[in-house]
């Protein structure tokens, strides 16, 4: 049931957005694309602009994603302008037919599309230093709507565009010149009685965009948004203990600290909860870090790290402060721990590497395993998982090894050993462990889930060394 | 520039959404969760429901994200009542006090919450069946709003709920009983009369949520929502050709067809290109399959898969026909590639294992690396990865082995080999080849764009050989 501190305010049935806090900035974001609607990608923006934004201080308070028809993004656009200080659009700035973003918000906004010829003479040197031709409809990237801001595009041929839009008394849209930056109405007074608002549009392909965010768009926004009120979030990644039994423990401890203005969240992940505390007001870094201190006394060594530290960056980091090197032997894994291992840069310095033994026969051949123990136990057994994590930490020469046999399925289960069945074997300096899990998830989740617990493993064992 | 066969209709600047095709089922998305405004998750849920919906004949015409507040999770369900002809609303019936989606759902329509003895038995069950003690706040999972219809959760406690509203004169919400099974207004009529619609809540987690879909809600959605209109939708999938390339490739071929209702969308990805080919039309099915037929021809093995076939199902496809097998021996992709093989179901069939070499030693030690070409060449050179690749296939006995080393970055490079230098090796029977790249992006993009052209390289090999 709902409790205090988590609302922002009361229900209130009206056809606006309420604003617990007068001086928020209201951010929107649009991503077009009819790929999103049809599913055929996933819509990574959402997670990497809210986050930005947050970093910057300011919340997301909506994601829209529409189509790459006229009809959808105009009408997105026009009541997220309606309702926000600061509306970011991506995609649908791309050369071909389906690209239709600028010329759809220069025609909402009343403004002509100039050829900008800095643009055009961009897209002609990006093509050029390719040693690619230009194809011709690429021109239609150096069409800027009247008095918008270029936002620079040094990894593609789109650039962003940045204009001001301020509501006309008759309702209409008439456009600043975005050039000539204006405190935005909503900053001075509460959002109720804006005006105007920002409208920032971006590329699409992420290499694009995110250069262009940190580069064009966050001096933009440091600049016409100053933050007003501190807002500080803090993410606690917990392993072994799940959403419920974490609320239990402490929500009573923390009931304070919401009275004053903690909020917190849960988020149940792979193998994972996140808590989330969070404060918007005077005082929140204070708030937080008590809320913290009072999360972490509680939960202890359930927490693996904070805020976006995945488990492999801890391991990686607990690796190198205690100088120790890590080798892998994965079977239904097929690789994801060291990919995981491996996405962390630097961990180059504690790992040496792996084997991914997928038949019987590599099995045997590379960390060393017995034929007869193959033949006696299986390959997915309890005595294999120990004999990869041994051999495989003596063949590397490893400090530690970490083993995995098991049956990721969706065939190859038995009454026996039924599908998600895993063996995780941890050898170091003083002897393997094996843990037995049933992971009876599909192949996917089956092979984040063993990661995760195999890595958790690590960690236990480091932090308890 | 827009061009005809891409928009739905007119441009019309109105309140409500245009309904092109008047018998179509207006679908909305809305994800609840701070998480994901905070930018603290992907959201998964977005496309795995669109395309559930695109594979069921309809498509999602918006989704939304809001955080876990009252105001914003009623108003977007109030909005999209008013517009949809069904709403799935995800997220916010676990058990913490985070989670208000059941509660305000009711309250918005005036329903009230009742204990259901049959869903509260089924979460003792669920606890008791893993050894774990229910927690005492799990209890208001068991409450369901009058008349919904609940729908079984067997991976977890919260069940799902779907209800019918039916708008009252005086535009509040009068809720049908959900267990009397009616044809929406909406499809006899268009849906600018509808009066109601349909709102089903689902679990958060993907593992709850994915299985109960697929179980509950698309027997209804058959029963409520028989497709109208045939709508398929076809995905080519490419690489090595640029999406602007494409479209001036097969624009002017397929024009007859984009007259006769077929739309053309283009999405750029990591490496490559797809080319998304849909009508919703009389005919549809021959109109995209002629469509299908010119783009073959056009790019011809820049093609490499269709719909949701990637590049590593293709490859264990293309060995399993022709009874061949893979090694692989991965430096800077670090177990990447063979997490990709190995997240296809039956890859053990083909796929023997790998090495991830992340050290000098172990480019030596199993591989085969000769000292002297390490010294000599550096461990990123073209001389290392024949070596590897070589070695490799020879030590695992397979027909192919693929070896990749570069430089990851961020650290490491240099003026001579810069970050996002890389040598992909390919040996078979017939020698080995190696291909010299310059994957400039950041660490995680280096490692997915690498292992696509090291797929890619034995695609082609497979189906040329």
């Amino acid at each position: 049931m709902p409790e205090a501190g988590i609302f922002h305010g009361e229900i209130v049935l009206v056809g606006r957005l309420s604003f617990p806090n007068h001086f928020r900035v209201n951010v929107e974001l649009i991503n077009t694309g009819s790929e999103l609607l049809l599913g055929r990608v996933l819509n990574t923006h959402q997670q990497w602009l809210c986050r930005r934004f947050a970093d910057l201080g300011h919340v997301v308070s909506r994601q829209v994603a529409v189509p790459d028809t006229a009809h959808e993004i105009q009408q997105s656009v026009r009541e997220a302008l309606g309702r926000a200080d600061l509306v970011i659009v991506t995609g649908g700035l791309g050369p071909t037919s389906d690209d239709v973003t600028r010329d759809l918000i220069a025609r909402l906004l009343g403004r002509k599309l100039l050829r900008d010829e800095a643009v055009f003479a961009h897209i002609k040197n990006y093509f050029a230093a390719r040693n690619r031709p230009m194809p011709e409809n690429n021109d239609v990237q150096a069409m800027v709507p009247e008095g918008a801001i270029v936002l620079p595009n040094p990894n593609g041929t789109a650039p962003g565009l940045a204009m001001r839009a301020e509501r006309n008394e008759d309702g209409g849209w008439r456009m600043e010149d975005g050039g000539k930056p204006s405190v935005p109405s909503s900053i001075l007074h509460p959002p109720s009685s804006h005006s105007g608002a920002w409208l920032i549009m971006l590329p699409g392909p992420p290499r694009e965009l995110r250069p262009m965010f940190d580069d064009a768009v966050v001096p933009l926004l440091q600049r016409e948004f100053p933050a007003a009120m501190p807002f500080v979030c803090r993410t606690l990644r917990t392993g072994g203990i799940g959403e419920s039994a974490i609320q239990e423990k402490i929500k009573a401890p923390l009931a304070a600290l919401v009275a004053a203005g903690l909020e917190v969240g849960y988020c149940a992940r792979v193998g994972q909860v996140d808590v989330r505390l969070t404060a918007r007001c005077a005082g929140a870094e204070k708030i937080v870090s008590e809320a913290e201190a009072v999360v972490q006394k509680i939960l202890g060594t359930n927490i693996y790290g904070f805020d976006d530290e995945e488990i492999e960056m801890v391991v990686v980091r607990l690796l190198t402060e205690r100088k120790k090197t890590l080798a892998l032997a994965e079977s239904c894994t097929g690789g994801g721990i060291a990919s995981r291992v491996t996405n962390v840069p630097g961990a180059s310095a504690v790992f040496l590497g792996g084997f991914v033994t997928y038949s019987n026969a590599s099995k045997e051949k590379f960390p060393g395993v017995r034929a007869e123990t193959l033949a006696g136990h299986g390959a997915v057994s309890e005595a294999v998982a120990r004999e990869m994590a041994a051999g495989t930490r003596e063949k590397f020469g490893a400090d530690f090894a970490i083993a995995v046999t098991g049956i990721a399925g969706p065939g190859g289960g038995t009454a026996d050993k039924p599908v998600g069945t895993v063996f995780i074997a941890l050898a170091g300096e003083c002897g393997t462990v094996v843990e037995h899990r049933l992971n009876a998830y599909e192949r996917e989740v089956f092979k984040e889930l063993t990661s995760q617990q195999a890595l958790e493993m690590l960690r236990h064992r480091l932090v308890s060394a």
